[in-house]
């Protein structure tokens, strides 16, 4: 054990005060209505849509201690920092609220729950992954409880655990099964009542409705754009590398968009503006080597780009290619599969978006497809892909820009950090509400907490019903209801933020270094405050 | 400017007592020698060889108050962490023993010096420095004082800004040009004093004669030992992925075994070990496969691997074969070139050696050539090379492993990081100790502090002249005297601690997160004591 595990192991997550002690309140406030398709969702969810929205507040005169409750967690799909403060959170609120509970742990995601596999969560057990990252206090995994036989695994678990509730940590995907399994329960007449987290590095499971960030979040843009930071000033001391930096979210771009708002990097490319400017490849490269160039031309061979690794699909032309060349071209193929003899037989519309595409680019789409056949578009390198067109087109313009171009991917290197201060209090918050709603009988909800620009005293506890974070999508070809992702709001304060400055930081070097994930417990205001700053996407969009 | 940059330059270095105002003593003690070939080094050092080592001492009366000194200043080839606080300590301390001193900063590294250009570093210009990761404050560069022509303009320079002192900080190559230059101008009469200071990330210049680390070597170190602990506890919560990680480190692999001993691994390699025991790239290959094969065995399709960048060019028959190819083979080669046809005109055992080399790497090989046509050994992804070849020999045994690897590389978002406490300290001392060694008339010495393990208040400052680092080694197919690398010793403390645990390591999980960067002053004890903590191989090899 290292030191640094030996002294963070001892910090005081900060619960909101309404929720320290043993009393609160629980509030039913207005009824929730899906994000749309609200008649669509109500016959899917017959029992869990229009739920109220619930209030936890400060009592002056304590609650009722409840029985002890039989609890189940989870964790579902890729790892974020601070899921072991939820399991810290909910442990330590239980046997506040209803001493003598139990808590499980499912081991390795949901197929721990099919499988009935689980270990009993102590105190003792805990106390070594208090503020610890990971999530390998009892694993995770992708597993999803889909076919009939799969509800009636997690079914028979749930009966034979005699299990009063179950929480289920994960994204948009993993927390809409929850929904679907709170809504199984409630018609078997299972009482097991469901809560989900929101869990997700990528923040694409905010709403307005009362989620304001998605535990991770915070941590992991922290440790990317300390990374980033360091890059910049390498970038300014040897001056003669552009680092091209891509960066987790697939779906996504808050974070590259928070990464560039601490950093000030020369490009920081957004996937959803591209989508909705409909750029083709061609003008991305085009607008990169202008950069390029006007660096240039004032003696700047060196900078740093900010890419999601999600870019290509946010190409609305590229998805056109790849869904004909996936579902029309490749499926009957026959013979050499190389660039010229594909783009033959392309459309010509198609043809010209697949010649766009950077030559090596083209090779590797057509060798290495997935399982299915299909071109594995995540497994292109985003950065490569720029990089490659970037420079098609400096050589086509006879650039005289010195172009020395070097990658970075910072991914898994920041999943499983140890959770910065405000996701340390967040994660242990959010175990501690989820722990109140299942121990008040609530299920079909999300736990959370408002007001997260404010210190953590400060926060807001909410319950939210799952339902009202859904709209209807086309899932395996029939519409389904299903929690809506998130995007960068194109028209929000965090996104003016940059489309203000990001002409100054292209052309100028305003690099800032925003350092490393301060852990140790400081107790001057300055020290304080630098440890426990948010994320500036949410101090601006709360501000 | 961040609110961490804003709090940070705020931060203290602390000096060793025996310098921390006017009253220290220069004392002559013993004469060195070089490492090795003295009398042949001190032909070409007539005037710098045999100097004695220098020890600076604390006295209880002041000393003379120095006149004010004209003092020039270079960064010379890579970044590494704790550079501005070299040129803060060299700032403050001339000010404090020679108060009216200038200090001129050369741009861009040795070219800035040869085209007299500088700037003067001011105390107001200096302050947004301190405590700063990277060179941006003057740059750095790769340029040598190489030619007559070369050295003349370095002279000139010297003689038309009267630079009483100049201080060179770069690694072994600009040490040792370092070293030239002191020779070159005694012989001249050029009164310009030389001083080196010891950096790099890489701590291959270190010297039992009294320089225990390079500057930069312990902030890197923790930065890429983060990223590592991160991963570890990804592996272990993911539970199906093995991550490769590649280490800066071309030359020597002290970074690699630092990391190592910080974060646990399940393979840790050290280039020096590959050499001495003369492994071929197949047998690298199996040795890995078969750690691969045994934790499968276990249930365990996950781990980490930590890998000097250097390796492939350790492995003995590596480097016959990319001689061969480069100076036999491949100048007189016409036709096509292909992996096969190049293996039939190679020698039989070079043939068995190719084609120990994974196949996409052969062809890799023989197409990304440098400008001079040779093998871009350098271009080779080490953690790919190693990674095809383990595939081919868990394929060859039919392994039941289920190997999904995950590249990395940890270098460049290192080098420019904020300078840890022991950096920052250490590195603010080396510009004191340059300083004071300047301003006392000496020249070809190296600035250093000893005693580092202990607490910088202890740390004790010498001179050691640069002549005592070298020995003679063939350069351009010529005995020449240069500052020799010093390599992992594979007996030494640091290393038997790997070997003690890597077996143990290989099969358990024994990972540890050694957390962050940590940066803000702390006030309790063991606060203080994790902020301050060296790196592991200084406390093994001085405790």
């Amino acid at each position: 054990m290292s030191q640094f595990e030996i002294y963070r192991r001892k910090h005081t997550p900060v619960l909101p005060e309404s929720i320290r002690g043993t009393s609160y309140s629980i509030h039913e406030g207005e009824k929730s209505v899906p994000i749309s398709d609200a008649a669509e969702i109500a016959k899917t969810f017959t029992k869990t849509t229009y739920l109220p929205i619930i209030d936890i507040k400060a009592e002056t005169t304590h609650a009722t201690q409840l029985p002890p409750q039989t609890i189940g967690v989870i964790f579902s799909g890729g790892q974020a920092p601070g899921g072991h403060n939820v399991l810290c959170g909910l442990y330590d609120k239980l046997q506040q609220i209803a001493p003598g509970s139990t808590l499980l742990g499912f081991l390795d995601g949901p197929a721990g729950l099919m499988k009935n596999r689980h270990i009993t969560l102590t105190k003792e057990y805990l106390e070594q992954y208090r503020n610890m990252g990971g999530f390998h206090a009892i694993g995770s995994g992708r597993d999803k409880i889909a076919s009939q036989e799969q509800f009636d695994a997690a079914a028979k678990t749930s009966q034979d655990l005699n299990l009063d509730g179950l929480v289920i940590i994960g994204g948009d995907d993993s927390n809409t099964n929850a929904c679907v399994l709170a809504e199984d329960f409630l018609t078997r007449g299972i009482k097991t009542n469901i809560v989900g987290v929101p869990k997700t590095i990528d923040r694409d499971l905010i709403s307005k409705k009362g989620i304001e960030t998605s535990f991770g979040f915070d941590s992991t843009t922290k440790v990317y754009s300390e990374l980033i930071g360091n890059l910049c000033f390498d970038a300014l001391s040897a001056k003669k590398y552009w680092h091209f930096v891509r960066l987790m979210g697939r779906s996504a771009s808050h974070i590259t968009l928070e990464c560039g708002l601490q950093t000030h990097p020369n490009i920081c490319l957004i996937g959803e503006e591209i989508l909705e400017k409909k750029l083709t490849s061609k003008q991305v490269f085009e607008m990169i080597a202008d950069i390029i160039d006007n660096r240039a031309k004032s003696g700047k061979n060196y900078g740093i780009a900010l890419i999601p690794e999600g870019l290509i699909e946010f190409i609305p032309e590229n998805n056109k290619l790849f869904d004909y060349l996936n579902n029309t071209l490749l499926p009957h193929w026959t013979g050499e599969l190389n660039p010229e003899v594909v783009a033959a037989k392309l459309p010509a519309d198609l043809r010209a978006t697949f010649e766009s595409i950077p030559r090596n680019i083209r090779f590797q789409l057509l060798l290495d497809r997935d399982p299915h056949g299909n071109i594995a578009i995540s497994q292109i390198e985003t950065e490569k892909f720029l990089v490659a067109g970037v420079k098609e087109v400096l050589e086509a313009r006879k650039s005289v820009a010195k172009f020395n171009p070097l990658y970075h991917f910072f991914g898994y290197e920041g999943r499983c950090c140890p959770p910065s201060n405000f996701d340390s209090s967040y994660c242990y918050g959010l175990g501690s509400v989820a722990s109140i709603l299942l121990a008040n009988g609530k299920t079909g909800y999300m736990a959370s907490l408002k007001n997260l620009s404010k210190p953590p005293q400060d926060w807001i506890p909410v319950g939210l019903p799952l339902t009202c974070l859904m709209n209807v999508e086309m899932r395996h070809g029939k519409p389904t209801p299903v929690i809506q992702k998130q995007m960068v709001d194109l028209v929000g304060k965090p996104m003016k933020m940059l489309i203000d400055n990001r002409d100054s930081w292209a052309t100028e070097d305003h690099y800032v270094q925003p350092g490393s994930l301060q852990l140790i417990d400081a107790t001057d205001a300055e020290a304080i405050a630098l440890a426990a700053r948010p994320t500036i996407t949410l101090i601006e969009e709360y501000k």
